[in-house]
């Protein structure tokens, strides 16, 4: 049995004004949910529809199909959801180190894909401008896969950031070099730009390196994640 | 002004069984439809709210903005929505080419983004297994970004395909040979598993070379657009 406070205070954390009034943020499915608690994140409370689940934690209570239903935020539920207190780490920034700078980033499967692929490739640390959907958003933490519990995310001025830390930006555009010729020894800031219109022009100016995916096709352009994961996969970490 | 019938029409169309019937598909948003048009597929109607609409086409009507919330397939529509007619071309197949096979690729917004990087990096023929979300799908149209004017794509038995046309096939999996060190010289079939459980038992037996994407961090995949991408990036077309 859920209460219809609950219901409330649950479905207030898919509007990002609530999860940062409440510091807390909602994630889906066993799976998600396990890893998000081996990785350290505090539970709040979950609901489950299984008896028997595999979810182990004093704050658990089974709920109906019905009752789960009113709370998810996916289409059909996937059987259980958690609420998880917002993890709130100052992010050290080295001077040697990939960082990778969100410019708009909008589409919510595409920045959780982001931070899987980041994951992947042991980019520890993402900087987001303010014109980026939240990291916090029900899709984004779905398409994350849980890596949103192992990548640090923070929010931004990305224009500060690059002033204050001097380090070479490679920025991603349609007509720089070709990124296969380009040097990625020298470690620094890797900036991806928004998926309709690229990169901001006031950032544009501050790239060190301008580089390019070469095109064999007839596509206009690359998925904004899909551009990421070529360039990461570049990287010595 | 859109008669009822056509309303009735056109959400029929979100569905697949209505799409086959029909022989019908929908795109939205001027910039989509432009390309699709010039592509030469052909357009039964247009629907816009923009009396001074770039589409030019003698079946076009101008509708308010209700009336296009009423037929559009997406949360908040974008302007404008065409009928086309699905193209219907058989496929050949050379035996010296690259082609890539789907194996239950779910998701809509991953399938138009594999048929958008492979327009990208020239890849013109996809093959789908009958468990693949429809390529006509809205969504699948919609994060296409109209590449699916572009890319043939055909549903069939992934492992008849296999054993008819002999190419070597390389299978993305999980514990193979960092695909850095294989050679892609020889060209073939590049085979993606699901987003779930991947590369299914019957055609995992079928692969030539069992490639896999090295991790350097922690997420335990990569979400299967991404990987389709990073493969991609390696052919010579």
């Amino acid at each position: 049995m859920i209460s219809k406070i609950e219901i409330k205070h649950i479905n207030a954390l898919k509007v990002k004004k609530y999860r940062n009034k409440y510091s807390e943020f909602i994630a889906e499915g066993d799976k998600i949910i396990k890893e998000l608690i081996e990785e350290g994140l505090q539970v709040v409370n979950i609901f489950t529809i299984n008896e028997n689940s595999i979810l182990q934690n004093k704050n658990i209570k089974v709920v109906s199909d019905a009752e789960l239903s009113m709370i998810s935020a996916l289409t059909k539920h996937h059987g259980s959801l958690a609420v998880f207190r917002m993890q709130k780490k100052e992010m050290q920034i080295a001077n040697d180190e990939w960082i990778l700078l969100l410019d708009d980033i909008q589409d919510p499967g595409n920045m959780g894909t982001i931070i899987r692929t980041c994951d992947w490739f042991g980019i520890k640390k993402i900087i987001c401008s303010d014109g980026c959907v939240d990291v916090y958003n029900p899709k984004v933490v779905q398409a994350s896969m849980a890596s949103i519990g192992r990548v640090q995310v923070m929010e931004a001025d990305l224009k500060e950031i690059i002033q204050e830390y001097k380090m070479s930006v490679y920025g991603a555009i349609l007509n720089g070099k070709n990124y296969n010729e380009q040097s990625f020894k020298e470690k620094g800031f890797i900036l991806i730009g928004n998926e309709g219109h690229g990169i901001n022009n006031d950032l544009e100016t501050l790239i060190t390196y301008r580089i390019t995916i070469p095109k064999k096709g007839r596509a206009e352009s690359l998925n904004a994640a899909i551009a990421t994961a070529l360039i990461l996969d570049k990287l010595s970490i």
